[in-house]
């Protein structure tokens, strides 16, 4: 653990089947007028709206509805939500749903006492907020971003084909977060997958980078076995409660800075990701998947040892008679099975890119200094290109 | 994760070798009078006790000294503590050395303001504080019990020979704690390998316990690997950063209620060791030292799935060819002799203890109920006997 640095977390989890009742205790600590905000509806086919409906009235909040949260949340949107908030003045906001409503919900929190367009002062000019924050908390029912535990909180803005990730401090992190693994049962395989991708890629991202080998790292590879574990359970069958909770208590720990403290941490893979994501709108999972093989064999010469543990400690990948480079490649190998077992998008292609966009997703991708490698604009180039 | 859980930790961690410094930005937070807590004196000597000092004199604060906890604080001791704080109505507590002075500083911290016996109310009847709560804060200056970012509070009472561990909730846990690796180069190695099994034990403790295969052992595994890992640079080299820095990380999250989540937790060996304790005064990582081996291979037949996991896991056993049962044991002859490398106390007799004494600690021997199996008292005495 070299380095300085301070750790705190101050959002609460309540986790478990019968998690959603800790709503009434968490409720009377806020104001009256709730606006909650969830996606696109699936909360009243199962149930979860009208179970959270009469939480609210039974801790007599006065409910502001916000729904239509898209899976990557637009600006337009966000500027929707800071409408609703300010004309009606709310004193919290509850998210029902995944990391997209969570994210909003935190983008939303930090712009309704923000004078200036947050657009441009939280994603372009990265800036802290400064005004008063209103409070959120989150109903979790789709698992992955871990955005129900840390600061994050990832807006799209299509007119500038920009998707741009802020992470905010501990005042914009969600108050409480309501974890029960059976509001998970009914994501479509097609989203748990992207879900799981996601985890397992936020572990890697701060795994892949540093030079000390730390505390960290052996955690990392702790959630990173428990989520391979698990999701092939959770693959057969769905509703398997132990499966989908371990996936669920995974998620959150893979990104609520726990992990990062000591380390560099990457992003890369999140920044092409995201890039591929403004041109696409593609699930954010899957945009992940579809560039993660080429980068991580792009750079693996660079953190060679590293890639070398990775595939002895997570893939029990055999060293006996292999030369290093040859332990790398097996582990990506084996990773690679593991992400077709899925049934991840594996190219971009898949994901509506066209040969001529490469230029502009290029264009659009950050670069962090955080992994291995520092990539330059062609290097970005040609890992698009062999994801293809 | 099987069951329902609530988890939140709001302590602040300040960690690194500059991070005394942050002390500036906590004490402004509290009240003018700092009670100073401290233990026999080692900090004057390495020089921390003038640092701390001029950062509480810089923030203006009254400094009220309350030297010399012993390592295993005592209930007179506690009693010494609370009129101090009574007396100069202390409007903070901060806790300088290692477990036994945060320990000593939470319970402090539950009966300034409590109006009956703070023994008979916290440790004979585990009741919970219902009076004002004196905040806490940290200078970490030695590692093991992870007192630093929990709610434990272990207080010894020779008289009645009982050794009695409180674990308060979220509003005793200190405010903030300063990590520093740094402060804990000069500690003699006795004690660090002591500490150093605390935590190992703590691991244990949480990981052989319950039914489930859940995140919690993976993090528990990796904890695990990682202090073995570290223990063995810090025992050639006290002075490496690094594996101090691991250890120390190590130290908190093995016992800040994290890998306690989905499981049931045992404890046997806590509770045998607190017993050995309260008739030796030994150094608590080294009671827990001396009675490990033999709990643990007379429950192995009740959780030998478990113990099989722990050799393969943890300790690279190879498989091929064995039974479950000699794995399991192979694992527990492996950790046998890493404790014996730590150079740990590996028998009571050495700790003092005579064979008069067995039956008396078998008495003051709290029987627990979350391991693989519930012991009776002739249990017990047999452990005690084969720990000898």
């Amino acid at each position: 653990m070299l380095g300085n640095f301070v750790y705190s977390n101050p959002t609460k989890l309540y986790f478990g089947e019968d998690s959603l009742k800790y709503l009434s205790e968490e409720l009377p600590k806020y104001g009256k007028t709730v606006q909650l905000i969830y996606g696109g509806g699936s909360i009243k086919k199962n149930g979860i709206y009208d179970q959270v409906i009469k939480l609210l009235k039974t801790n007599g909040k006065i409910v502001i509805e916000d729904g239509g949260v898209m899976p990557n949340p637009t600006v337009e949107k966000l500027m929707e939500g800071v409408q609703i908030a300010r004309e009606n003045q709310v004193d919290f906001l509850l998210a029902v749903g995944g990391g997209s409503c969570c994210d909003y919900a935190k983008a939303v929190s930090v712009s309704v006492h923000c004078n200036e367009d947050p657009w441009e002062k939280y994603y372009i000019r990265f800036e802290e907020p400064d005004c008063e924050i209103v409070p959120v908390g989150c109903v979790l029912t789709m698992v992955g971003t871990g955005s129900e535990m840390n600061g994050g909180a990832v807006i799209t803005n299509h007119e500038q084909k920009l998707k741009i990730g802020h992470v905010f401090g501990d005042n914009v992190m969600p108050k409480f977060a309501v974890l029960n693994p059976k509001f998970t049962f009914t994501v479509p395989k097609y989203q748990m997958a992207s879900g799981i991708y996601d985890i397992f890629n936020h572990i890697c991202e701060q795994y892949f980078s540093g030079k000390d080998d730390n505390t960290s790292d052996y955690i990392s590879e702790a959630l990173m076995k428990s989520v391979i574990h698990s999701s092939r359970i959770a693959l057969q069958n769905s509703e398997d409660y132990e499966a989908r909770s371990n996936i669920m208590w995974t998620a959150t720990w893979a990104l609520n800075t726990l992990i990062a403290q000591g380390k560099a941490t990457d992003w890369m893979v999140h920044m092409l990701g995201q890039s591929v994501g403004a041109y696409t709108d593609a699930a954010h999972g899957m945009t992940l998947a579809a560039v993660s093989l080429a980068y991580y064999r792009y750079i693996c010469p660079y953190g060679l040892s590293k890639f070398r543990r990775f595939a002895v400690n997570v893939w029990d990948v055999e060293e006996n008679g292999k030369t290093d480079e040859q332990i790398a490649a097996e582990g990506l190998s084996c990773m690679e099975n593991w992400m077709k077992e899925l049934g991840l998008v594996m190219n971009l292609r898949e994901l509506g890119v066209m040969e001529e966009m490469l230029n502009g997703i290029a264009d659009g991708t950050f670069i962090m200094e955080g992994g291995y490698k520092i990539l330059n604009h062609d290097e970005v180039l040609d890992i698009l290109k062999d994801s293809m």
